[in-house]
């Protein structure tokens, strides 16, 4: 995001600021893989984005499926943000009738029972925008494709195998953050 | 949940298997706080969820304005996990004349030029689900009509005064947590 507004350089204590810690805690947290500012100049931007993607591992480039394409699927769809992160959003799933073959962006909406040719395909990982009710059952049929990676929209606690990474968003937990500071 | 479940008590290590992280950390985090679980029988389910509800200030009850119904604040409106989080959705804005008026659920959909009614009405916290180009715009309304605490989905960081807590969902970023443990 800084260096799209063209900016190189930035403070441990401004990257403080955007995400709501301390500039101690920056600095601290990158020394350990080796990233050092310089006094007066901060860290290198570019630089700096380049380290943290590779020890993330977003550089490799990552396959992304979307399964469900109701509203908060196509919010998915419509946002463009992937790419930032070396994801590119390749297939959609659904159930409905009306919505598999149509074309939203680059993304052709399949039928979910087309899902086992992730692997073919080499998709490893999966957004999941299904409702409650069908979420277990879709989570197995991604695990027996391979997936690896699950990013759950469900307001629920699925089960997979330890060798498949599942991370749920609930907002309404997300936004039981905010009470605590404003009382 | 697992209230919901029937279940009555729970141990570390099994809050900490559905969390991701240790039965060590979860027992010292608790024990900040004096909650003390039993050998042999964990924690109680029910103490523990009041005390966390107490310390995270969500016990008291919020009233909670959406602003924006497109795809992702329709899916906003259909997610029913807010009550558990003593949240209250009360009323949602849009600028959309084919929107405006709308009642989805309990919640009907108001003029946008009306967002200054939030203060009389009591509302201090804000989902907000608008383009990003209208993003900074309509924060500093909120601000002004005195909101508190805004949930952020737009993919963008937002300037806001001391005073107001922001919480920014960005669905890249969750995605991108996960290739580290993906490879």
């Amino acid at each position: 995001m800084l260096a799209a507004q063209g900016k190189t350089n930035i403070s441990s204590s401004a990257i403080a600021d955007i995400i709501g810690t301390n500039a101690w805690q920056i600095r601290k947290d990158f020394s350990y893989f080796g990233a050092f500012g310089k006094p007066g100049s901060g860290y290198d931007i570019d630089k700096l984005s380049k380290q943290i993607s590779k020890i993330l591992k977003i550089n490799k480039g990552h396959k992304v499926a979307l399964i469900g394409v109701g509203n908060l699927g196509s919010a998915v769809l419509a946002y463009k943000g992937f790419a930032n992160y070396g994801f590119d959003l390749v297939v959609a799933f659904d159930s409905d009738p009306k919505r598999i073959g149509k074309k939203l962006g680059e993304v052709t909406i399949e039928n979910i029972s087309k899902i086992n040719s992730l692997k073919k395909r080499n998709i490893t990982v999966a957004i999941l925008a299904v409702p409650e009710s069908a979420a277990q059952q879709v989570t197995d049929t991604l695990v027996k494709t391979g997936i690896k990676g699950i990013l759950n929209f469900s307001p629920c606690y699925l089960q997979v195998p330890k060798s498949v990474r599942i991370i749920t968003i609930d907002i309404a937990i997300d936004l039981a953050r905010l009470p605590y500071y404003i009382g």
